[in-house]
């Protein structure tokens, strides 16, 4: 890379290899603490940018798809190391462009770095090739059997449009980089405009590590530019196979319409809008209601409420447990200070559509939080409404992406799984429940896995664990796609394909699908899983 | 069930339990030999017929899901038991229906029964479960890491619109039911209107084994209508969860049109339209030229080119071998016989897509088969084009359905490769190659994967195995969803989707997730795949 890349953010792009100089109009992130606009400044890329990224990320695919696992850990292992040693540059930049605290965002670099190492001991682990060998049976009756193995290769290019709220962890380097790189895509990504300097260092790193790997060029990209424009000239892009999204409802509907509308439709996978019902059982809100009440309201204001998992509802029996569990709750958001939000839009959205919750039939508000100064400002909000009104009115079910949250009091269980019922699809569900409580928890759950990508007890929502059982997901509209996760190690199946080989000599077959198994890898061997060789007394029978 | 179901064709539909007589305008197969209408007519479902059937299935859902696989074995192996005893009047109505000789409608219910058995063992197996295990770590520094699992469960109710040339092993029972029965998810049948007595004859043979079985009633239902209307409001209903489609590709975007434009979208697997190329390298040409082109013949006319993975396109290098080929299968063609085809619409859509082929310039007829009598028939055709012409017109490729196929003409290897380079999604792509020719497969082999499903060597595509590693499938248009396969035992992940548990107590957990495995399913336990179970040790931090 060149020098420019090494000192602090410049304003560029990368495609390829280059840092690249858009030519568009300007685009600046803000400070929302002050409103004011930050340098550099960030020209747009032009229609001929989409189409050298997309160019180039296509030239690079067959390569790439070739690297061994191996290779493909290092790069982001790489990527990891750039990462964790660019720590205070990183923290700062976003610092100063989202907010976010220092510590939760130096805790954020270590989750993507993490993340991104977790993916390389994937690659290790060899089970994701999905490998499958159903050797021939020459002599079977009526007909002999031919050879056929399976594997899985990558799909191709793959545009990452980054969420604002987590500049590292869901952005450039974020779970959908990782994973596609980790399945052999290159990819090519929207910057999020909230934090382009964050953005622009990432991708440095990230072209350094590709440099340093040997990777080909065009295994990354990133583009500047609006949603509207750019975004949608990528999705368009014929080169692009799939899409990752981490952002709003109304974004990742757009996206998910304009791949569909294309002359071949491609998979989008969009995480979107989720109000993580939490569900307080009689007996554990009887015995802990106020703990409960502070704990909840901890939940409701990390970060500013900025979470996909933020608890936006809460569901319960009226009694003398709700009665301590609101109380605290109350309390505890009524203390609250307040914090700056991510940008000055989604705190103008997070006061209108918090007011239009707040202004439907029967909703009361029950405790506000204090605003601190600064242009962005957001404050921690609860509302209640009865069971009955929630079950009947879809509306109530809108997100506020922020501090707010709905505490729905139910007259009896049988509202509470009523409401449950009424339910749109989740990322997540929370249970508290003691063991008492077990006997309706096992009546809801089944209700909750029909709504929600993770079920968790006795625990807040936020806070996403990277590892192989994850899932962040869930059906829709918590998601475009209910078949994945966006988060933990199941993701890189996103991003790959099944192809069948029959019959294919030895020497052409891939070395996942050999006799002698050279990688090691986990295979079903007519259906049996294991690391197993094949005998010679099989195959002697196919080559 | 009834009587009613016990004897022949009655013109019913199957909903839930019963047998049920449309209200609409009635629908009638017809002989393809005669262009006769047969007895019975099936009164077309009414939009309270879809209703009912669609309420069946989403009432079912929560208890068949909750089944255990031992449990959805059986019913399976019941169904495959029904079908194996009623082999003759399923065989005599398919051969009245259908004109398929009987000879192949005997191995398609062996191939339909077997297919429904192979779920079964797969079911048994446990490894669709994709159970993930992450143990809690209390002691982690600077978070403890909470105990966090992951399965798959069913998606829901699923539509399942058989195909027209596989009137078993692709309908009614065929690989899309079996697959989503597999999963937990209740079917809805749209019949094909080719086969209705068929359709109908095995859906009262499902019907009969959910009852023998004690399965809920809507785990099945099976709708007489057209795709346009019932079609139409099946994909659209809110409670259908995912589509399996096999059929053409107009059929099949209009499907998927519908489903993306639900206010809740929904998956569809349409298997559509290819011309599975057929490559012939030139050391392999050279050899066996005359051998090869009468194999090729036979491929082609086999079931009256009636396979979605005929041959529709032979592509090879000009000189002797290709004269060879081209002389054998030219003679082969001239001498078939012809044979009648499915119904009298897919006949005369085959000549004029075949004439329309024939009329694109640089295309020449190179033989014509003979044409038998009666309503829908079908006779082989050979043409031939040069590579380059093939390369420049994307009209060339659209599939024939039938017994015709285009043999490209490539003056050198490299044209050759451009070719190859031209084509759009197959479902296969085939070479024959002998080890002279093994460089230039290496060559090829990515470009193949890269735009098939199944690369098979030395062989001939139509044919498609029910294995582990089968993939029926790949990129569009030959499906709408390269990810998945319709055949093998792959499939049954189309209809799953993943759900993680955190911090769930060991009472509520699903038994595949327990410490102690007491299914003994195949798991990754923090990653690492085996059948062992939790330790006490392990455990201790997370009850």
């Amino acid at each position: 890379m060149s020098a420019l890349l090494r000192s602090g953010p410049a304003g560029a792009m990368v495609i390829g290899a280059s840092p690249v100089l858009g030519t568009g109009a300007e685009i600046r992130s803000v400070d929302p603490r002050t409103g004011e606009a930050l340098d550099p400044g960030y020209p747009a890329a032009s229609a001929e940018h989409v189409e050298r990224a997309c160019a180039l990320a296509e030239q690079a695919h067959p390569v790439f798809r070739a690297t061994t696992a191996e290779h493909r850990a290092a790069f982001l292992e790489r990527i990891a190391e750039l990462l964790d040693e660019r720590l205070d540059p990183l923290v700062e930049r976003a610092h100063t462009e989202t907010a976010l605290p220092r510590a939760r965002l130096t805790g954020e670099v270590a989750r993507t770095s993490g993340q991104l190492r977790l993916f390389a001991a994937e690659l290790r682990a060899g089970t994701w090739q999905g490998a499958r060998v159903d050797p021939a049976r020459p002599h079977r009756a009526p007909l002999p059997r031919a050879d056929i193995r399976q594997r899985r290769i990558a799909l191709g290019p793959v545009a990452v449009f980054g969420a604002s709220n987590f500049p590292l962890a869901f952005s450039t380097a974020g779970g959908d980089t990782a994973s596609a790189l980790a399945a052999g895509c290159p990819v090519v990504v929207k910057a999020h405009q909230a934090h382009l300097g964050t953005a622009e260092l990432v991708a440095r790193a990230i072209a350094e590590a590709a440099a340093d790997t040997g990777m080909p060029e065009g295994v990354f990209s990133q583009l500047v530019g609006s949603g509207t424009d750019i975004g949608t000239r990528l999705v368009s892009d014929p080169r692009i196979r799939a899409v990752g999204f981490t952002g709003s409802r109304r974004g990742g509907l757009a996206i998910a319409a304009t791949a569909a509308a294309r002359p071949v439709p491609i998979p989008v996978y969009a995480e979107m809008s989720s109000i993580n019902p939490v569900l307080l059982l009689p007996a554990a809100l009887a015995a802990r209601g106020a703990e409960l009440g502070a704990a909840f309201a901890g939940s409701l204001t990390l970060g500013a409420g900025q979470f996909c998992t933020n608890p936006g509802v809460v569901i319960a029996v009226e009694g003398p447990g709700l009665d301590a569990f609101t109380s605290a709750a109350a309390e505890a958001v009524a203390a609250d200070a307040g914090a700056t939000m991510l940008t000055t839009g989604i705190a103008e959205h997070y006061v209108t559509s918090g007011d239009a919750l707040a202004a439907r039939d029967g909703v009361e508000e029950i405790a506000a939080g204090g605003r601190p100064g600064g242009a962005a400002q957001g404050h921690a909000r609860l509302l209640t409404v009865d069971g009955a009104r929630f079950a009947y009115d879809p509306r109530l079910q809108a997100e506020v992406f922020g501090a707010t949250s709905l505490l729905v009091r139910c007259a009896d269980t049988s509202e509470l799984t009523a409401v449950v019922r009424s339910l749109e699809g989740q990322l997540t569900a929370t249970v508290h429940a003691d063991r008492a409580d077990h006997r309706l928890a096992a009546e809801l759950l089944p209700l909750l896995e029909e709504r929600a990508g993770r079920i968790l007890f006795d625990g807040w929502p936020t806070g996403v664990e990277v590892g192989h059982a994850m899932v962040h997901g869930g059906p829709f509209p918590a998601t475009t796609d209910p078949r994945s996760t966006s988060v933990g190690t199941l993701a890189i199946e996103r991003f790959l394909r099944p192809v069948a080989y029959q019959d294919v000599p030895t020497a052409l077959l891939p070395a996942e699908l050999r006799d002698d198994n050279p990688l090691g890898v986990w295979r079903r061997l007519d259906g049996e899983p294991g690391r197993d060789t094949l005998t010679t007394d099989t195959t002697d029978s196919t080559d």
